[in-house]
């Protein structure tokens, strides 16, 4: 019997996060005066405690008991080698995975929906709004919520919650109130819907919802919670990347290649910052950031300065992004329809320590099926653009007759995914590519903001 | 940090099945002449190597390595101590689960699948029937088909088809083919759609189907595979219950209950036949099986000769029955739709090793809620039936001042049974129990057929 899994016990699971700020240079977020934010202007949006860890610089920050007592629910996750795929493929290359698809909610999503959910208990947060996409992001905080004892809204952007009614069950299963955006219940949600009745929603509106709601609540016992692009999100997932690589010390090989999708950055940055720090003190790696052709945030919009969300509550932030009243085409990876990426992820493809890679519909799909048939794990759709990319890369090495060592993050399952499934199996997922054309009239709504500037690690 | 999982590693695994039929008398299967079923009357249902196991009396079988090398996706499946939901009933009790639902299709399901699809392929079998009820099953042996590279296809229960849709895009993913049952495609299908057209279908039904087709195919090609009920399915699930002793030495723990689920049995026969063991050999254990009330075979029907599917292709088994021919009322919870029940769990009850308990559905879908919320996995619908006796024991204990271990399989999870649970939040869950009155109807469809023998295990 041939082993595959590299597992960690129980009491392995790492104790600190990994904080890439002590390592990376970032341009400040800006207010509305063009000045840097300061952290009492978020306090009206997040606890003070995660305020401060988004601005910390510590090199490593201890998770608190509580977390990782939730966190062992299904941490630490494997990491597995992907024989069966490798066979399929028929390539000298090893491949291998971090399987973030056995959390209850069955992604990488609760690494951080637990920590959040936490520090605003401890805050003595009673409440916290949200929104979610594909539903992955929803469902880890109510699942993180119901743990700690805290209330939890969604707002669900209005296509994936007419294509994914399971989700909304899901949220409220565990407590959670889900409701479609854009809504009645807010000022931007409204807007939104006289503009346009018929609007599929979008990330961008979604989230000023939800900031709003928080906003809102006058008792100052509800705050807003981000499922992605913010660094102390990215922090937390970094103990994907950290149990990866004492498990790769376990397996006895160091990768070549790290490929990660990347809607927001959340899933691709806890697999890879740690790794990122071995690259600047001097490692060999690439490391491929991997994004729909339909969305090209880091392969083709520019570094600029823009808001996270569509009504502008957000500070400006640096980033690629594709404008913040971008909204995505209706293709089935809800969780990678964001304008915008993370600014840490973005500072790192400024700088050329990242080489994203974009990909197609139907070759995203076409990875999915043949990875559930070889290694048996239905993947998210989300998942299947990184094994479109692992499975060329795989096939380069065998072209090339090189040993390639590939490491990717399996970020979730696609079993609430299944519609989409079957619109690949019957033959109607198109091949949605944006034009230069259609991205510089994105382009235009940024063009005043101020510039960040270029900055080099520490 | 307190640890509150028991990990076996990768290759600490069982290398071998515990066959109870070495340690338990069994009334044999029957023939259309009332004479004890030969293995050759079997050979066009069966490949000859799981007819050979089915009357296996060996009491450790190996496992082949080719099976454990799949297994190895997900086993060895964790052993939990329930810290959280101990919390919330308070209670003194010390509570254990057996996480099943980690497996790829997820449920228990695929540890037989896994086993069926390699002996059927090693025996040279291009294509094997089935059928399904809620969809684990069906889901199950198309992930395992799609691993040995034999075809699939599976009839599924007509109710379950319409309100889970997911579950044949899911089969579909993997290569299966899932169609609706009754079908027009045998002639089982088509008498069941003449006398109702409009029948909800049933697991019977669905059996009669899958057989037909498997022994219609002349080329010899196609076998037909069963999730549940015969002995060499219920040999397999055993590596449930091995885990789980030796998890339980791990936790420096020992059961005084073991509960699960009984809709055909193996779920509930993996867990506990290597304890059953135990009790014959003189430890204190109590054993439950547990059913829904409105499917009540262990705890109402009597234990008779009866068929396993409504068209009486099968042979006569000896089992607690309501009957070849009733098809159950339509609850959410279809792997607890079958009118049978395994012969050898069947057999354990009538010689009173086993205490068969009903449960009914607002109190299973309640517990299932509470377990959510603590343990953070959302357990399917028949989970929950084990789910609401372990609650009821432990708050049992609470009342008693005593410190019960009991031990249970959380056999699957519920993301795609969410219709289900979308039922009971909105209240809309009927509690269904059926009388003696419609009972003793159900019983005159066997009352001329002969009666098994009241056997004491060897």
């Amino acid at each position: 019997m041939e082993l595959k899994k590299y597992i960690l016990r129980e009491d392995e699971i790492p104790r600190q996060w990994y904080n890439i700020l002590a390592d990376v240079n970032l341009n400040p977020p800006l207010g509305p005066d063009g000045n840097p934010v300061s952290p009492d202007q978020l306090a009206p949006v997040f606890p003070m405690n995660l305020i401060e860890q988004e601005a910390s610089t510590e090199r490593w920050i201890d998770i608190p008991e509580e977390v990782l007592s939730v966190l062992n629910i299904w941490r630490p996750a494997p990491l597995v080698r992907a024989v069966a795929l490798e066979k399929a493929l028929d390539t000298p290359a090893r491949i291998y995975y971090k399987n973030e698809s056995l959390s209850p909610p069955g992604s990488h999503k609760p690494n951080t929906a637990v920590a959040q959910a936490y520090y605003n208990k401890a805050f003595g947060i009673k409440r916290v709004t949200t929104e979610t996409g594909a539903g992955q992001w929803g469902s880890a905080l109510a699942f993180a919520c119901a743990q700690f004892g805290v209330e939890c809204k969604i707002y669900m952007v209005r296509i994936s919650f007419d294509q994914k009614p399971y989700r909304k069950i899901m949220m409220a299963s565990w407590g959670g109130n889900c409701i479609p955006s854009p809504s009645n219940e807010t000022k931007a949600g409204r807007e939104a819907l006289e503009k346009d009745p018929d609007t599929p929603g979008s990330l961008g509106i979604a989230i000023s919802e939800a900031i709003e709601e928080a906003v809102a609540d006058e008792s100052g016992q509800t705050r807003y919670s981000l499922g992605s692009v913010l660094n102390h999100v990215l922090l937390h997932q970094t103990i994907i990347g950290l149990e990866a690589k004492k498990q790769m010390e376990l397996a006895g090989d160091y990768p070549d290649i790290i490929i990660g999708c990347a809607g927001g950055g959340s899933n691709f940055a806890g697999l890879s910052f740690p790794f990122v720090l071995d690259k600047i003190n001097g490692k060999q790696i690439e490391i491929y950031p991997v994004e729909p052709a339909g969305c090209p945030t880091l392969t083709k919009a520019p570094f600029v300065y823009d808001h996270g969300d569509t009504a502008r509550y957000t500070p400006l932030l640096p980033m690629h992004s594709l404008g913040h009243a971008f909204v995505p085409p209706p293709f089935h990876a809800g969780g990678l329809r964001y304008h915008g990426m993370a600014p840490l992820v973005s500072q790192l493809v400024d700088e050329g320590l990242l080489e994203p890679k974009s990909v197609k519909q139907n070759a995203v799909f076409k990875a999915g099926i043949l990875a559930a048939r070889t290694e048996g794990i239905l993947p998210a759709p989300e998942t299947n653009h990184a094994l479109a990319t692992v499975i060329d890369e795989a096939l380069k090495a065998k072209e090339e007759g090189k040993e390639k060592v590939i490491l990717f993050n399996w970020s979730g399952h696609g079993l609430l995914d299944l519609t989409a499934y079957d619109s690949y199996l019957s033959g109607q997922i198109k091949d949605i590519v944006l034009s230069m054309d259609e991205i510089a009239e994105c382009e235009k709504i940024y063009a005043d903001f101020p510039k960040p500037q270029h900055l080099k690690h520490k």
